[in-house]
């Protein structure tokens, strides 16, 4: 048997003891965005630490101006060989929020695996996919190649974050102050998606993000809409305004500038994606929906990949309980984010968008902005070897080719890993679009889980070849 | 000394007493929009039960299809005499709930005397004015006729509600269905305000009530906003286009058909109002704005009395909470409500509501409504002899002619006492426009409660005579 073989072998044979230790780190509710749960996210950065710590790497919870940064070194070639790339893996232990909570059908932080009609099983828990389920595939091949060989392939770094899930904002001053220590050959990145759920992919491109909150205030305080309906300024009917100009009724954003550094697609590509025949029918119809809502003269796969956009995430203000309140509220607000590509500046579409409200807020009315992240779109160079090493690797596990493909979502420190370190990034998931990623009843299938565990054990055989 | 004047020396000496009887009643959490407060309501209903008992009406907490209403009788003059008339007294014993409750200086349901600087003293709970301490001034009023004379000037039966903050559905069929017990000569309700702190009135006027609830749904879950964003449809934004066409650029609310049954005020009205010389900084200015924002053709008094008028109660849809979370909700729901003068009929305006929303749906998605209230526009007749009685009785208290004036709030019960039970209402009150009603740390003047309890008892004497 080879070593390869023997690795994968060993991977089948511990299966039930990887998703037990899945199943511990799902438990923890490392939820970064919400204050109240900095304890738990301290938790699990050091369960990973200890984990890593167990198959020899030496690892530290390192702090940031936020949660801590899980960083864990192997032994095995603190310098590059000449043909082993050193590789940097960046994963994060943080999920996202579980509200609407009444609309799990079991606890989120309790992982249980369901079989579906049919025989397919997944793993139903926050974070089951995004990103616990994800990197543990990576740390289980890791741990496999251990036990087999009594060391690993090449020289791994492992950085494993707590704030992705709020714009990683901390993380990039932690990578600038130690560019010297992790600027190494590649990084790999374990947070995107298959083609669908026979077909593996690797991602080429991401969108970056800008995400804003808007704050308006009208009145200083809560009013009786019967005194003062019909006089007073109401900060909902004003943000509705803004909100409503954001897109015109082609569905393409009105924000002066918006579009400026958006490069039309090369006419190849442009034919491939349409050669994907993705409908709405097999795209949006997973989640009841029919009609792309996106620019009227775009297709759906550029709607959701190469394509900028605007979105409201969120929208509170004034009575929102049950029943009726005849309040006239003081306040509302909205939180706003924006996917960028090509050359789009965050910078300045985070102006833009500024000067957008501003340009919009009647006399009685004031805003306040907070930003949430401000990341860069970025590709992958083409060129780069690890892109055909990590095709054929993925070809041998899952029998079909793999998709290079452009991702909708950002991974934020992506773009840091490309113009602070000089890294390109070979970002490899197991993710599918029914996996409900910051929804309720996120879940990440059991295939995944395990194949995307031997896919890693294949990647690395082949970078290290 | 007059029996009046007794009456209101025994006011003015028991004035502790009065407030350790308000104090009590205050404390009762007796929010009706909200299920969870079920029992606080029956408690406050039981409440006001025993105290009119206690002062020898024969009282009674009858039950409604929701929270029960408290029906009492004075024992003398089952049938009207001659002169004295009949009095029906309505008022409510539930009040608002009390979010966002972070913003209250104290907790709301612990009620207490603050000395604001310059020495004016005012009673800070929810309900202080609307509607437990304004109903408190006429039941100290009828204690001190009671305490005084031994009986009270008129035949009084009271009505006081549970429902009136979430539209008093229950009590339209409860008066409908006992039409003939509550068939008496004129009704008293003390629910609106003065015209300044120095000023009584009468309201003459309320507007209308229509309070609506749309829930749209787009995707049958919630969505990642980098998989799906740019493609699948976002609920808010459908609501934000749907509000943000309520109202045009002047004001003017834009759905069909909705100044249908609204009458241009009479010349002499029309000065009557401009005569007044409300001004914006005067009103708005005390909740910190300054421009009106209602019809641009309108003086401010006309925007907040005579117009009809659209607002958004509330909104909420995706996340709400700290920090940032990409998501692309599912659904979106907002509260929106609608004051209405004149003839402008309830149904017609929901109606007419629902269906501009509906046609501003796209193909993916869809709408759920809901009703919270449908009243009627109302005003009284100037001929009514109670009105001259009343003005009178207000000055002798006050020092000052009392103002006739038109309400901008509703209290959706009124119009049924005239419709079914053909009774006018005469609508004396004695709440301040900064009494916060509805808002955190409602409060109610002290003067309001001492010379509003006086002022009833000169008004019962004076419908006596």
């Amino acid at each position: 048997m080879s070593e390869l073989d023997a690795v994968l072998d060993r991977i089948d044979r511990d299966l039930d003891q990887s998703l037990e230790r899945l199943f511990a780190f799902l438990k923890i509710q490392s939820v970064s965005t919400d204050p109240a749960y900095q304890k738990q996210c301290r938790s699990a950065a050091e369960f990973v630490a200890a984990d890593l710590a167990s198959i020899g790497f030496k690892s530290e919870v390192r702090p940031t101006g936020g949660h801590p940064v899980v960083i864990a070194k192997s032994g095995n070639g603190a310098t590059a060989s000449g043909r082993r790339p050193r590789v940097l893996f960046y994963g994060h232990y943080d999920v996202q929020p579980v509200d609407p909570i009444e609309l799990w059908t079991t606890p989120p932080f309790e992982p249980r695996i369901e079989t579906l009609p049919g025989g397919r099983k997944i793993i139903v828990a926050r974070g089951a996919c995004d990103d616990k389920g994800q990197a543990m595939t990576f740390i289980e091949a890791c741990r496999a190649y251990k036990a087999v060989t009594g060391k690993l392939p090449l020289p791994i770094t492992m950085m494993i974050e707590g704030e992705e899930e709020c714009g990683s904002k901390n993380l990039f001053g932690f990578v600038r102050d130690n560019a010297d220590e992790f600027k190494l050959d590649l990084a790999l990145v374990c947070d995107t998606g298959m083609w669908d759920p026979r077909t593996p992919s690797i991602t080429t491109s991401l969108r970056g993000l800008v995400y804003e909150e808007i704050k308006l205030t009208c009145a200083d305080r809560d009013l009786h809409s019967g005194l003062f309906g019909g006089a007073a300024q109401n900060p909902i009917r004003v943000l509705s305004k803004i909100l409503a100009a954001m897109h015109d009724e082609d569905g393409r954003v009105t924000i002066p500038g918006f579009y400026e550094g958006v490069r039309e697609l090369p006419p190849s590509v442009h034919a491939d994606l349409a050669g994907l025949n993705m409908t709405a029918e097999q795209f949006l119809g997973q989640v009841g929906l029919k009609v792309p809502a996106g620019e009227k003269d775009r297709m759906l796969i550029e709607q959701i990949t190469t394509r900028p956009t605007a979105e409201i995430n969120g929208i509170v203000g004034g009575y929102t309980g049950e029943g009726a309140k005849t309040v006239l509220p003081g306040k509302a607000s909205a939180k706003v984010s924006f996917r960028l590509v090509g050359d789009q500046d965050p910078v300045k579409i985070r102006d833009a968008f500024r000067a957008f409200v501003t340009a919009r807020l009647p006399v009685d009315c004031t805003v306040e902005f907070a930003n949430f992240a401000d990341s860069r779109a970025l590709a992958l160079d083409f060129d780069n070897p690890a892109l055909e090493k990590a095709r054929a690797a993925l070809q041998a596990e899952w029998g079909r080719k793999a998709m290079t493909i452009g991702a909708g979502g950002s991974i934020p420190i992506v773009g840091d890993f490309k113009s602070v370190l000089g890294m390109d990034s070979l970002m490899v998931g197991f993710a599918l679009d029914d996996d409900r990623v910051h929804s309720p009843n996120e879940k990440f299938d059991l295939t995944s889980f395990h194949k995307g565990t031997r896919s890693w054990a294949r990647i690395l055989h082949a970078l290290a070849a």
